[in-house]
């Protein structure tokens, strides 16, 4: 197998970055939300690479396209996987999610074509929906894999044209009401890696070109809506105004000041989407809608954060007199990967001559769910001035087959060694 | 002419009230934007109006649209007006700019139904694309017709989608490069003056039906863009961040409390417009585009308010290694109105039992054009609540009928004097 992840070419792998970034809505950078038709149209892009390896793909009823390549004999070993997500944010990058596809297709290639005997079924996979920038809740695709999301849970997510998770899948011909048959049997699984790229600059700034992530961020996500009162800009003293964006400013700094206390050395707070409205240079705003995205690595203070930040909202929506609601649109727990996965992982980039770091992920991952059904662990790959989401976003191709190099070694590791219970 | 004043017809203003708001995009309250088709739609139907009283009404090369009473006999005595304007902000109400063309057809029907003899030319006006809400400079069709504003103008100002004031116009027909065609001669002109809501609560709060209004507040508009670094939420630390919407939010308050502070009493400074982009919720917003709407009675506050303002808010980017580009989007100057016009109005409000204040207006209106031309007055009605420029802005039928009789009996005054010189 050693060949195997000599073989890995770079030059592949930039091929299929590129055909995926074709598959974009118009604008600045790739955007191919979750449960699009575009976001279809790239798994059917990797069925059909699976196909030219021999390997047939399935869709899942939550949109997940698995194909898998089975030992000639049946050893009855549990399975192995690699893989990652095809959807973007609107006006994003090339290789989030998109890099692990590409790392999992070009391994698929390269076991397939050295005829290396396995002992265990690998398995690709694109997980749906990884995004949570469409619906809030991210990792859709693979929560319902773990169980985490089912049939019963998708009227209460929404994108913003008011689309129901349930109605978005229905519509790109996927089976909501058949959630349950996508979830994953543990006792089928031995262990799965996703590569992902960073989404920071540990890895560059540090000049290491893995890193081998240890935890993942838990993170909390709100939809708070303020009310005041609209009217004309000039008829309105100040004194008397009930101004929705003027609260929702304040809100926006006390989240960015609770990030930055001491108490919070790690929390990281965010708000990505305002909208104003009436939205017209002569009227007082009377309604602002913001989301929050509150990141720890500690669940407990994840979760303090998101209620004590909820509570500053509401004292500021009270002294001004506006109105307030809110509610909690996505929340994902912090994960711990286990050791063994890390030490196979850290292992293969020592014998592929490459340095490694080990390292936290503030970004979620699909590979955050699939730790409930399965051992997991996760290969980084730098990330240019550490951009993401972004039409900058950037890791050559040389990098990504350095990473790929280290997940094919790795995998061929977990390959061979026995099973664990 | 006093009874011209007495037939003034509470139940046809509300009919014509009805019929312009029909006149909108789908939608909340009324949206009928400056220079689209739908404006010009309510143009027509003032001019069929007119045409009903056997007036004839044309239209000048900026879209104001414009009838004329004339005398029996040629007296040589100078024009007297009245009206105001149709377009509204989005998702307006259905009075602002409307009540006063209402107004202006009710006094035209009273007029030539009553048969009274007049001794100067009575003209009925509708402005074009008073609101500043499209394209930043508000009064556009009055500004024309003062000469404030000429076709070498009009690529300077860009609506949300990029179209100019140019192309705005031509595309609903009319000829931008007439403009000079549109300016009125001052030697024609004895007064005009403008019915209009009051757009805040002095009067309902007061009890008093009619406003005589003595000054109109001069506004300065920004339109200002911070530029950040948009990356993901949880990649990037807390410190590390050039968040572009942190930044907006203190600028917002910078501008509220410069407002709000001991040099200012009386200034607004409003940021009605903030757009965020990506507009994700997990992606750090990497721009902000928001405007700035000063308002003031004193000019040299007005200008130096916008100015500290700016450097303000080059401070706050500054200090955030934020980009920060600015343009001026429009400005107006403060007037004061003639005391004569305002006694004539305040002397026909006594006339009519109705009592009256004088006060100064917080919005910009298009008599503040006017009276660049010629002596100009103001009258207002009670607005609900003191709202405006939401869909529920409301003066109800028998308020817009007292203020309309007071324009009916100020109206008469002026064409009985002798002309002013």
């Amino acid at each position: 197998m050693t060949d195997a992840a000599a073989s890995v070419d770079a030059h592949n792998i930039e091929r299929l970055i590129e055909a995926f970034a074709a598959l974009s809505e118009p604008g600045e950078g790739v955007t191919r939300l979750g449960y699009s038709a575009l976001e279809r149209q790239a798994h059917d892009l990797f069925a059909s690479e699976m196909a030219g390896l021999g390997l047939k793909a399935a869709v899942d009823a939550a949109g997940n396209t698995i194909a898998e390549l089975s030992p000639a004999s049946a050893s009855g070993a549990r399975a192995i996987g690699t893989g990652s997500h095809l959807d973007s944010v609107p006006s994003g990058g090339r290789f989030d999610g998109i890099a692990g596809v590409c790392a999992a297709i070009e391994t698929a290639r390269v076991v397939v074509e050295s005829g290396s005997a396995i002992r265990r079924p690998w398995r690709f996979v694109v997980f749906a929906a990884e995004e949570g920038a469409r619906f809030g809740q991210a990792c859709t695709g693979s929560r319902v894999i773990a169980g985490l999301t089912g049939a019963g849970d998708l009227d209460a997510f929404h994108d913003k044209d008011g689309v129901s998770l349930r109605q978005a899948m229905a519509e790109v011909g996927l089976d909501p009401a058949g959630c349950a048959s996508a979830v994953w049997d543990p006792d089928e699984w031995h262990a799965f890696v996703e590569l992902h790229i960073e989404q920071g600059n540990v890895l560059e700034s540090s000049g290491t070109p893995i890193g081998v992530v240890e935890s993942i961020s838990g993170s909390s996500r709100l939809l708070v809506t303020l009310t005041g009162t609209a009217s004309h800009t000039g008829g309105t003293p100040m004194h008397l105004r009930r101004d929705a964006l003027a609260a929702a400013a304040e809100c926006v700094l006390a989240g960015e000041r609770l990030a930055k206390d001491r108490e919070h050395h790690g929390t990281r707070v965010t708000v990505g989407r305002l909208d104003v409205h009436p939205g017209s240079i002569t009227t007082i705003p009377g309604e602002v809608v913001f989301s929050v995205d509150v990141r720890d690595l500690d669940s407990q203070r994840q979760r303090s954060t998101a209620r004590e930040l909820l509570a500053r909202f509401e004292g500021i929506a009270a002294e001004r007199g506006v109105g307030i609601r809110s509610e909690v649109i996505g929340d994902t727990s912090p994960v711990i990967l286990p050791t063994w996965v890390a030490d196979a992982i850290a292992g293969a980039a020592v014998a592929e001559g490459l340095g490694y770091r080990m390292m936290s992920s503030g970004a979620s991952h699909d590979a955050q769910q699939i730790s409930r059904v399965t051992s997991t662990g996760m290969i980084f790959v730098p990330s240019k001035d550490g951009l993401s989401h972004v039409p900058e976003e950037w890791t050559s191709s040389q990098e990504l087959a350095e990473g790929t190099r280290v997940l094919v070694r790795t995998l061929s590791a977990l390959d061979a060694e026995e099973d664990r219970r």
